[in-house]
């Protein structure tokens, strides 16, 4: 297959595997993409987030990912969709319908679809590939696992399934760990294990690294062979706090200090390397002190250039010699 | 409660249940909510018709009826919504799904809600009850059964589901006979057996004989209440027409003339009453011979206003001493 990808002439021709959770990490899966050629780059995305809602089986990291690298994704949330109309969800509402968890219209079509095939029979592994190619995306997306995984919040009012503390109770109880349900007996989605095999480096997306990388880490057989690979993490803290989401909450609660060397030791011995934001550098020593190679530069990604501009730091950073 | 309707003097206060399948019932049972207090109509609605597709209970009778009564439908169609989107159904088209019944946005959430209702147990005409109540609408729309009953259309191709006959194969299909799989067991719905024991008469909507009167009369005991009522019923075919769908095809293919008088014979036995259009008053004479008194009026319903007055002339047919 002759690709029309252009890799600038800098970087050398390797294998990545992505890990990713929603926005941060389909961001940077989006620059990856915008580099890489297809057969070049797997994006393995969690799917501990998944929940049924509505009678709908809804996969809100998974559709992140694939909307962002399928440019349908909402520039302004970071998820759902671009162009976006809310009758569906409105008209629900009105009947008295949970409406906690806003659903656009063209939204709605991939779970009722997703849902209609997994009651079929068919794969979340297969349904994905199938999406992805009827919206254009040519390099390849994976669930973690074909098996429904669910992360459990245990707060201070109880355990959480994931959707129900970060939508519905917009992640205000107090955290006291996380749990994978299904876990144990889930298998890496066909093709994960063989990509990461075959892979010159993991990257590890600036995802919260508590909810949407360690479920994945978790599934049976990922984590092992990653070991002995390069496997170059990207800080989801900057200064102290999150870009989106409630990473740096959940550090606190956990009686952590959130940070990039935070984030860094919950990689130790996994993490060959590790990318920080400038406004960290005075991490960065600690940081190598764990054994990892250090990459400071601009890890923010308020655009699309900023996507590329930091996926393109990270594969010179994995091609420079250690 | 005190009504704000306001009933023309000239019509007497009568209990009214009306019988009606989908834009041709829904349209006759408006223009009697037009005239009729809510405490004094109730509309029985086929759900022969009713379906799962892509995951969902669609009811379409049901929702046409529900519709035209709230002021929702769309009037150009006669079913579905008014100002209707179709964000949803032309996504999943494009994901590969299937794309024959074309749902909108809006009715979507009918669906999604009804669904989701139903498998926390709710039943349906407890769910009829709260939408029509969420919609403003104050008559009261039972389904016939909460039972699931389901029309399949006997053809030279075989048997195939109503929906599959009716929308996916364009009524194509030769017909030769209906049954309604589950009638055995369905019970009417709570309240169908009180509504027809206290009415005053029963108004056979110009719905389809075949398919949407017959499953009414079959839900076992709904008939039998009728027998010894004033029972009118108004002609769905005029001028040897249907003025929507297959009726007159199926008359056909039965070996069967369609006219007004073939519905008459339908009804004998049961309606003692009988409304045919203009165009048809050639064959009053053959239909009073069938026991039913007549009543030649224009039955074509084009608009709002020709809705309520066929409701008003059926009702003052009603209230004439025989």
């Amino acid at each position: 297959m002759k690709s029309n990808f252009h890799r600038p002439p800098s970087i050398v021709h390797r294998r990545i595997v992505a890990l990713a959770g929603g926005v941060g990490g389909a961001k940077l899966a989006h620059g990856l993409a915008q580099i890489l050629p297809p057969e070049d780059l797997t994006v393995i995305v969690n799917t501990g987030d998944d929940f049924e809602h509505l009678g709908l089986y809804i996969c809100p990291d998974l559709d992140t990912v694939c909307y962002t690298l399928a440019g349908l994704a909402n520039p302004k949330t970071g998820w759902g969709r671009a162009n976006e109309s809310w009758q569906a969800i409105s008209n629900i509402e009105r009947l008295g319908g949970p409406n906690w968890f806003r659903l656009g219209d063209q939204d709605f079509a991939t779970h009722i679809e997703r849902t209609r095939r997994i009651k079929e029979g068919q794969c979340l592994s297969e349904i994905t590939r199938d999406f992805c190619k009827a919206w254009g995306i040519k390099h390849t997306i994976l669930p973690m696992s074909d098996n429904p995984v669910r992360t459990i919040v245990e707060t201070d009012e109880g355990d959480l399934a994931f959707q129900e503390y970060f939508v519905h109770r917009r992640c205000e109880p107090r955290v006291k760990g996380f749990r994978f349900n299904g876990i144990e007996k889930a298998e890496a989605a066909p093709g994960a294990r063989e990509a990461i095999q075959s892979a010159d480096a993991i990257i590890i997306c600036p995802s919260n690294p508590w909810v949407s990388i360690a479920p994945i880490l978790a599934v049976p057989g990922l984590r092992s062979k990653m070991e002995a690979k390069k496997v170059v993490a990207i800080s989801p803290i900057i200064g102290g706090q999150a870009v989106k989401g409630p990473a740096a909450k959940m550090y606190r609660e956990l009686g952590i200090e959130p940070s990039a060397l935070a984030v860094a030791k919950q990689y130790e011995g996994l993490a060959t390397d590790f990318a920080l934001d400038k406004i960290d550098s005075h991490l960065e020593a600690e940081i190598r002190s764990l054994n990892m190679r250090t990459l400071v530069t601009k890890t923010l990604m308020k655009n699309v250039k900023d996507r590329r501009r930091l996926a393109e730091d990270v594969l010179h950073f994995i091609g420079t010699a250690s």
